[in-house]
């Protein structure tokens, strides 16, 4: 018998089945800072303790999109090891701040399964659940990927497409625990605009552009423990689809997330992430260039210290987003638009 | 109005304001663990914790570079976003040990504006501190930079130069708390030679080169939080003045203040940089290589257990230091000289 | 007098001689963070606090190779610098877990020496050994490499080759203190397969593939401390023996090891490398790919919780392992296998 994982093909996913993930790992400092390197991100909430203590946390937590990426990266082996695409994002909440320290474990449930016409692949939905080493959960999502069958032959499973929510409702967005925008000092933060300054169908160019290089993407995609193969193989990949490594989808909604800090630096912390695509394939020597639109303004129940937007997060590559590129007549995703993501972000009021 | 923020004009700065940096920064192991990645650097005093307290230190400080970068990093936003040039610095003084967990902020106040000839540039002077969680300034400098105009058509300020040492006072100059040169163990630090062994005029070329790759100096200057926008982007820089990115020139001192371990050894920090300057530009391919002169000895006021070295260190890119290559016959630096500093170095006595 | 360091050449080493390693150096949270990201080993003792602490273990050891990469490094200036060729490796033994935190010191013994016939070069054996804050062994090894003679006139030594075991003995196997096999949650971490389910001879495909880039195997080998030229100089290297730099080879050590978590994930900490042969250069561009082959299962002494594996591990560039590459007709390794090593592993068993 081999000794060897090959990872779930599309016959292996029944509805209601568990999946858990292996090997738990600790985030520390040392995470964090390779984290800062990587992407350059300037909050002021996970860039500074005394920030973080300003705004009533104890401790000062990570960026919610390393968490997303560990946890993730947690679920690859079993979810998408043999994935042709990583399809779509719905309902993914953060539920708890994480610190140093801390140790996240992974497990997911399938909870959708459609085979394709094609014979070849199908849609896998899970639900992946992220929990720290006191067993509350951090992260809560669900996604879904197009899986590689193992035999073309192999009977079709009963269609069952989950019911999604298109945006997580405010009712289940979590603030974390201690953290107040009373007495916020936004000029300190970088920004003097809060959430009431921001008006529905505005659009900001976060300006800035970053070049990717192979060992950025290759060293932020094994911090994460995130093991697709397209990342790593050149020698392989020099066969494949575009004759060259992928960039993890992750790596460029992190660059994305840490350049709209020019035009967003108050919104501290994501709360959900409500949908999302990978709209075209990012390599290495793309420069990415981002933009925001403000889709909504959430009141948080019972709070008046801060609030949220609702955002949708566009990253580009060699293609300035001055004029917003978004899609072209034929309602499709423009050629150099790598990123559309539905953001949930959490930003201090006045 | 728009939300980004486009940095400083040389219009906006006014001699005696306040310029607050955001985004305070806790440094931790994780960043000491990533410096020691980029550079290499082996100081004994910032690489073992049981070195550090055979010379008094209570904790291991981090090293005096990634100090300045990270306070540099700071001021990037509201003082050089714009720039064309970073010109120089002086009287730049390290008043205390940074340790890891400790969060470093940064303020400037402009003190001097000069308008160029040209009308579309002026030089600006900003006084740089930066203190940690205490309040305690752990770094005070003066640097100039020459800034784009808004408009052409500005009027010229009235001029202020500052008056700046060309070199900073021994009576200036702060010891580490706690650090003793007594019972100095120099066979581990790495060299035989302390302070007694030097000769003013000495010159010592490092030996070692290191080539830059951008991946590097990308992690690096993301690390420490600078903007600067020509380091990233090389969809902009293809058409820039070079035809690509440009490395920070705070990467090329920490590239050739690591080499100068090999003849330096127990130079354990840096007390003051004196003066410096950024000769040529240095990119993704260049090898650095790195050679000191010993400028004076300085005894530092009620110590005999140590003293400090007055020295350049200068760097080059492709081209070995052996022949201690500086500046040609018409006095300008060669084009293969990228930097030309002025340390004061902490060494210990016999 | 020059103050840098040229390094040893062949004539400056005798038998007995102690070599003091310089610049101890504090491991940390943020040494296992880069390493991770340099490599994205997933053994769940090193990944996750609490795995480790359900074997028992009251804080989470780091990955044995980080401890053996820094000894190693920490030997390099003395011991390698003027080295034509690191030869062999042999009795190295893991003698105690490290903890982040904890400072190590190497020091070494020259235990023999032995001139080549063409005047040019020695090969010198050196026992190195590394410790912690508390004077404990962590690390004990012997290596021996070939070094430039200073003058091919010098006379040749007393030829002294050390009696150097072919397998470290189990008696001298070292299991870390508190580390216990009972309840190991085998799922958890990541492969069903213990101690009792290998067979001698067995050979696993590692399946995966990593390519190297420069800026990887340059942040890993400064990490380390690693001073030997080769790895850091394009400038020099473009000249030299292949037109580039070379990448350290305990750089592929760490790429083969972590791949090897796919069939091996059991195999959670290295006890011994018995031998080994960096058998070709590898570069960046680069893909590594590893499989493995069951040498030895070994009984350790007074348990039954825990086993050994004796494997050997071999790489292999720009060729998949699918066949187990290793050796020609001619019995030479074949071009394309870079690394032969020759490990005992631990294990939990049934």
């Amino acid at each position: 018998m081999s000794k060897t994982y090959a990872g779930n093909y599309f016959e292996d996913f029944q509805v209601g089945q568990e999946l858990l993930h292996t090997s738990p790992r600790t985030v520390t400092d040392g995470d964090a800072a390779m984290y800062t390197a990587l992407y350059g991100a300037r909050f002021a909430l996970t860039s500074g303790a005394t920030f973080a203590a300003s705004m009533g946390m104890e401790r000062m937590p990570l960026d919610a999109m390393l968490v997303f990426h560990i946890v993730f990266g947690k679920t690859v082996p079993e979810v998408s090891l043999n994935a042709v695409a990583n399809l779509g994002y719905a309902d993914c909440r953060f539920t708890a701040p994480v610190f140093a320290g801390d140790t996240l474990t992974a497990r997911s449930e399938v909870i959708g399964v459609k085979a394709n016409r094609d014979g070849k692949t199908g849609v896998v939905h899970v639900h992946s659940i992220g929990t720290n080493q006191h067993g509350e959960t951090v992260l809560d999502y669900v996604r879904w990927v197009m899986v590689r069958k193992r035999n073309e032959s192999s009977p079709a499973p009963e269609t069952v497409i989950p019911d999604l929510p298109s945006v997580v409702s405010p009712a289940d967005l979590v603030v974390p625990a201690g953290l107040s925008g009373t007495a916020y000092d936004a000029v300190l933060a970088g920004s003097e605009f809060l959430w009431d300054d921001y008006e529905i169908g505005e659009r900001i160019d976060h300006v800035d552009g970053m070049t990717i290089e192979e060992a950025e993407h290759m060293l932020a995609t094994r911090l994460f423990h995130n093991t697709a193969k397209v990342h790593f193989n050149q020698f392989v990949e020099q066969h494949g689809r575009f004759g060259r490594r992928i960039v993890y989808g992750g790596h460029v909604i992190s660059i994305a997330r840490a350049l709209s800090y020019n035009g967003l630096a108050n919104a501290q912390t994501i709360l959900a992430i409500n949908g999302g695509t990978h709209c075209n394939p990012t390599f290495a020597g793309d420069t990415v260039h981002a933009w925001s639109e403000v889709l909504d303004k959430v009141a948080l129940p019972g709070r008046t210290d801060v609030g949220a937007l609702r955002t949708r997060l566009v990253a580009t590559k060699d293609l300035p987003a001055t004029d917003f590129p978004l899609k072209g007549e034929d309602g499709r995703y423009l050629p150099n638009v790598v990123l559309d993501l539905d953001l949930t972000l959490l930003i201090p009021r006045r």
